[in-house]
């Protein structure tokens, strides 16, 4: 076999064979096939797509690259949750908590990722004293004792991934549905969860702006998960819109706990319930949805929910009190409405855009995160405003680009005179 | 400006300025871009393909980024001749002597190239004694005292085309028009000629099967050249059937002396009056193409073409008596038709194959070609063959496989009840 025949293969738009495929994923982890084919396979890739049986066997592939994450040591159902990334997504700290006091057992391997704030690890990292480089004995033991454990990917989990995930970024082949639902899935396998629940943005400011791309996208992660014996189900929810009012990593740990606390953005604690009794249906079908959605009502409602948060992050090494003591900078500039009327839409890649430039986020892996920046919003789309009423306020640091940030702040939100349509929160459920 | 940019701008369609085509084949050449990002760059333009301007920009920057061939010292108009390649095709071996015997300078420099035959330069050195690598000095001298001159690429000939050439064999973006034209064109006008005649082959022999697109990359390498300022021809020729009746190094000198001895095949003679027609009106434009045709015929009659092809092999060292006493294998093979029928149709690319099987052909760059095997055809498309009649003869080697030849020959060869259609020889002239 030779990878240059697989290029033209791909690049006429032929079905690679499963052999074929585990040729090339062998040959990319073991440096046997040169960057420069495995980048222009990608873009053939990117051009002629693969259908379900390819993709799949392009992540089983992927996931076996590397170690196989073992939870057979846990006792229950251990589920699992991706979100394809957005503004202001901080979903996980809040849904973890909630199925956990629920009975289900949340293995979360998080990464950091680039983009506009941290991954989730960097916002558990805002947290004082806060460990997320769990060791295997600890991760199983603490999902047994108390039911959740969020850690950074230390395993060698599908290192196949890895390398074209570096190769894509720099060769304009990172939006691709294949190769995006190869990438996720191949992860969320190797990690070794019973149930996986996906959380797929679309919008302005999701990976995917497309609706129906997102969809397709969907669809073909829960055909892979499906076909690889695992319990999947995918939620399709907005990203036009940053999610909740916080934006950067400590902000973002505070509006999580308003919302474990029975408190929030509507939104987001809208779209926090249905993943999780998602989550928690996935975990138990004999439950009815209408049940699973009482449970995790009154997980919130009687505090079981923060508590269980609270215990694990003591079991990861947070500080006494260390969630009401986060630190926040307290530099801060209003940023007022220049005219009056509805606030129609946001451009939300550039809001996140705006807060990456206080300091939130990373262009480059080697860039340090300031916990302490970020955005509040004080108007949410289909608010009314007056001119100079306050429309955000951003805590910055002496390094943050407020000027550049105000700008594109600015621009990114749209004010009509007309009351807009609001969004739909949750569109799909697959 | 980002290579991953510019990526992306081709993936998506979009025009690239030529700001942007000189950042991309400076990078190339002096390597501040890595290989992955320019074969994923090449697959872009695969499938996005280039308009007329971007396509001349690129032509100029690959033919800038090297030496470019002085012929000012050459008294007269220097005319190249370029050919996509087929099977048997010994076209420079004629017509250079037919118009340098009628007052054209003819400034020929060839590669060896891969394939099923060796390049025109490999042809040459089966003549005992011929140098192929010619001091520039002697190149002027020699087309100014006798007209013509064949060399091998000694210059730093367009080290972009190099660079992407070998990128391109081993990634599956050799068939791309845009890339194509730009290939051949660029090393065109690096050698400095000031007319250009291009040999543009269409059929199962050729680069490109397909008419149309045969017809397209005509086009492009014309507009090219004349947005280059040079005055080039395309004829479009057939390349459905090999082209005369000899395959193989030795043996195709054999065949294109008898051409210039007024003998040999029909097809053969009526491609190279086309050919050497259309130079020497690009080189005087005064004369009709009737004169032109004249002139060319009485080369041929007169000798003249001979003497000056003899003198030419003299000059670069050949030995007395060189073309009369060529090394021709005397193992001799033949093939007979296994039924009675019309010649209907060759698959030439197979032919070409069978004959590269015998040792005529290179498949690395190190590999070493045998010239003295080939195949000579005893019939010809629309000839009618009983079963047992001769096919071909194949001029065989103790390392030729044989056996595997005749095979694929016989499969290549269709037979047919039926009169077949003749088909053209000379399709189009732009």
């Amino acid at each position: 076999m030779r990878m240059a025949d697989l290029i033209v293969k791909k690049r006429n738009g032929q079905e690679l064979s499963r052999e074929e495929i585990h040729f090339i994923i062998d040959g990319v982890v073991h440096e046997k096939i040169p960057d420069y084919q495995t980048s222009a396979f990608l873009m053939a890739v990117y051009f002629q797509g693969m259908n379900d049986r390819e993709i799949t066997d392009l992540t089983l592939e992927m996931a076996n690259s590397g170690d196989q994450f073992n939870l057979s040591g846990v006792d229950g159902i251990c589920v699992d949750k991706h979100s394809t990334g957005g503004v202001g997504d901080k979903t996980t700290l809040i849904v973890g908590p909630m199925c956990a006091a629920c009975g289900v057992k949340i293995a979360k391997m998080s990464g950091r990722g680039l983009g506009f704030t941290g991954g989730t690890i960097d916002k558990l990292e805002s947290i004082q004293g806060v460990k997320t480089s769990i060791p295997y004995e600890q991760f199983i033991r603490q999902l047994n004792e108390i039911g959740m454990v969020i850690s950074s990917q230390t395993a060698n989990l599908a290192p196949a991934d890895k390398k074209l995930y570096a190769l894509r970024d720099v060769t304009g082949t990172v939006e691709s549905i294949p190769l995006i639902a190869s990438s996720i899935m191949s992860k969320k396998l190797a990690s070794g969860a019973d149930a996986i629940v996906l959380d797929v943005k679309t919008g302005s400011g999701a990976l995917i702006h497309n609706f129906d791309d997102s969809v397709k996208l969907a669809e073909e992660m829960v055909a892979i998960g499906k076909n690889a014996g695992r319990k999947v189900r995918a939620v399709i929810t907005d990203m036009d819109n940053p999610l909740g009012m916080a934006i950067g990593n400590a902000l973002e740990v505070k509006e999580a706990v308003e919302v474990l606390s029975g408190r929030g953005p509507a939104d987001l604690k809208e779209v926090c319930m249905e993943l999780a009794v998602q989550m928690l249906h996935l975990s138990n079908e004999s439950l009815s949805e209408e049940e699973c959605r009482r449970q995790l009502s009154q997980s919130l409602a009687n505090g079981s929910a923060l508590r269980l948060f609270k215990r694990v992050l003591k079991a990861q090494g947070a500080k006494e009190n260390a969630i009401e003591s986060l630190q926040i900078s307290d530099m801060i500039v209003e940023v007022e409405a220049r005219e009056s009327g509805y606030v129609s839409s946001f451009r939300t890649d550039e809001i996140g855009r705006a807060c990456s430039l206080l300091g939130s986020g990373r262009t480059n892996k080697e860039d340090t995160i300031d916990q302490t920046v970020g955005i509040v919003l004080n108007k949410k789309q289909g608010d009314y405003v007056k001119a100079g009423d306050i429309l955000a306020r951003f805590y910055v640091s002496e390094k943050s680009d407020v000027a550049q940030a105000e700008s594109i702040f600015q621009n990114a939100v749209q004010i009509s005179k007309t009351i807009p349509e609001r969004k739909k929160l949750i569109y799909k459920i697959l």
